[in-house]
């Protein structure tokens, strides 16, 4: 049994996705975090980080976005949605996984919270920086998707495309929003295809960048 | 076959000890990083990010030093050198290689190159706040291994734990390096009585931090 600590929109949204398009039961706890409730002794006793997601299995919290995923791809393989070990898109799947949780994730970090890169008197120059890197890794994404597609691991769609789409997504309101670049748009058009994206938006009540 | 792209005491580090942990054949390919060989055309055809680590496992280039040692320990089973799926140290397992990649190693990042985050002007803020990132961090890592070591992951030596290790290492120049936290300096102590740690500081010349 999971158990998800989310924030529409946060995140959390691509573990959230993945749990509903598994089609897995799973209870949802709601964390208001312009309210502070993710810096509460509760929920830091199951994410000494203090942000979402925390999701519990069979009792036990795990956090990290990506590495829900990896844990949810893995616990359920009738879904085929991590390449199996020896394959070529293996490879592919723990690179982008990792590089784009490493990479996109803490410059959105930057792009959203400008002030905590090198304080208040920064925060301009700390945003522009961000904005620099974010762009340059959708160049990087897009050759990857124009060359290697039609999924971020290559030929095999896995787990990586909802961390993915979840970051091309928190882009939608920047300057030069990442479905500018020709490969990433029929991505998205592609990943939002699925039912359980109309089915996520419903649950989050989202209604952008549909 | 392998082949991993390097620089002494680099990123690559984690990569490079475990492939001499695991004592299979590989080929070493040095790149001297003050002269720029990581941002030439041969290279940035293997990993268009400009960085080392890559490894080219069968003709195939990869990268990211976590996803590395993920893919390294699927692919020799034998090492058991990844928690079984299903095993609770499977989530932290997945859990520590993504906080690690990009939690500490970001902030590492930008304490070593402080002007990327927000230009010149403002480097000396950006070190003090990666500084106070990294130890914050260390403060988790050390809670984490008091209370569920002896490993990263819990009771089962991972490749996790090189990953650990290496950014262990880079903060040993730091005001306050990671090993004056008490179990921090434990888990480092565990770590470099293996043969392969001595082997890694021959082969890459390293002296310090031994």
């Amino acid at each position: 049994m999971y158990t998800l600590y989310y924030a529409p929109g946060s995140a959390s949204l691509a573990v959230h996705w993945l749990l509903i398009d598994l089609g897995v039961p799973f209870e949802l706890r709601s964390l208001d975090l312009q309210a502070g409730e993710q810096k509460r002794a509760e929920y830091l006793a199951l994410n000494p980080n203090g942000v979402v997601p925390t999701l519990v299995i069979e009792g036990t919290p795990a956090y990290e976005c990506a590495a829900l995923l990896m844990i949810l791809a893995d616990r359920h393989p009738d879904a085929h949605l991590v390449p199996a070990p020896g394959a070529p898109a293996r490879l592919a799947y723990y690179q982008w996984m990792v590089h784009l949780a490493n990479t996109l994730q803490p410059a959105f970090r930057q792009w959203f919270y400008p002030q905590e890169a090198a304080g208040e008197a920064s925060a301009e120059a700390a945003r522009e920086s961000a904005r620099q890197r974010i762009e340059s890794a959708w160049d990087r994404v897009d050759a990857e998707l124009a060359v290697r597609g039609p999924w971020i691991a290559g030929g095999v769609f896995s787990a990586a495309d909802f961390l993915a789409t979840m970051l091309m997504r928190w882009s939608r309101n920047m300057p030069r929003p990442a479905t500018e670049w020709p490969a990433i748009r029929e991505y998205v058009a592609r990943m939002k295809e699925r039912p359980s994206f109309a089915e996520l938006y419903r649950r989050e009540g989202l209604t952008d960048w549909t």
